[in-house]
């Protein structure tokens, strides 16, 4: 006998699987190809492992590694949206919302529903494990840009007001004692050329 | 001050970013690429988390997300050995050895310890979450390869007697409530010409 529930489980699973085909701007550290949504996930569960003790809060652990897991399968229908990209931005809030009513409703109704708030918890960055996922998912697009040779940044012609305006308040909010090591690695990546010291038009 | 601590750690995550050029045989539901390591890991921890209700002991999901994200990492020295190659399988054990041995001592020790000690419980399938994770990573190339339409089944001319050989019994050793779905697609990879009904000669 073989339940409904695991059919729309199955069905779930092959649904997110496009999550492989969703292409951000970072590429992958060998600089080979970019990276898709599900290598990000991947990475970024690995970032909140390897990292968690820089939390600046108490975190439930496994509630993290769903949420940053879970985080960017709405990009499958609203796409990736460029964290520089301003105007992309004023309408990421609808494509994501339409997005995730519809592929976290493939679950069952129990599912569903706690993919959806845990998601929610992560878009509303409101509470510790929120923040943390979001200080992490700020610094793993600047990690592998920085190891990658800063092929994005040289691409879309970064400037350092730019990244700190961007990035800085939220990897603060939800990590001590890591922004040393990213101001470190944003000032040799001005010494080597891959991002502009000062502000400069967006490409 | 920027520890050592954290550069161990960077460095890490710098080092296992090579999971996403170790290529697997499976090919990605849409069939556009092979996917990699990395893309698995993290379909496989989904489906830890979309499906640990059908564990068939109590288990902690935390662990067994660590464990199924770590999985594979010794494969960035090992490479991916094919589950039905049977002369690669001889010398699988030592090259991962040697893997785990070189790449989890780039963290700081007592992390370094932790991880192997997790990899370590997952290729020993003693624990609880071991034997679920196990079940749950002979599913996932099962569910891609009949979601793809039998894309590497065919390549491999595989059949029926070799996937139930290869992946029954661990399936059944770590979850409950799921074999029958996995039955139906089979007999339906049969039915569509993706597997031999009968043994025949391996590729």
């Amino acid at each position: 006998m073989i339940s409904d529930r695991i059919r729309q489980q199955f069905e779930f699973i092959k649904e997110i699987d496009a999550l492989k085909s969703v292409y951000r701007q970072s590429f992958v550290i060998s600089g080979y190809k970019r990276e898709n949504d599900a290598e990000h996930s991947w990475t970024l569960a690995m970032l909140c492992i390897v990292l968690h003790e820089y939390a600046i809060e108490s975190i439930n652990l496994s509630k993290v590694l769903k949420m940053v897991l879970i985080h960017d399968i709405v990009e499958i229908d609203a796409g990736d949206t460029f964290a520089y990209d301003e105007e992309a931005i004023k309408t990421k809030r609808d494509r994501e919302f339409k997005a995730a009513d519809r592929i976290f409703n493939i679950l069952p109704s129990d599912q569903a529903k706690e993919f959806r708030a845990i998601w929610d918890e992560f878009e509303e960055a409101k509470s510790p494990e929120a923040r943390f996922a979001t200080a992490l998912d700020r610094i793993a697009p600047m990690f592998l840009n920085y190891s990658s040779g800063g092929l994005t940044w040289k691409e879309h012609k970064m400037d350092y007001p730019r990244i700190i305006n961007k990035c800085k308040a939220d990897i603060d909010n939800g990590t001590k004692n890591v922004w040393p090591f990213i101001e470190e690695f944003l000032q040799d990546g001005i010494k080597q050329g891959f991002i502009a010291p000062k502000a400069c038009s967006p490409s």
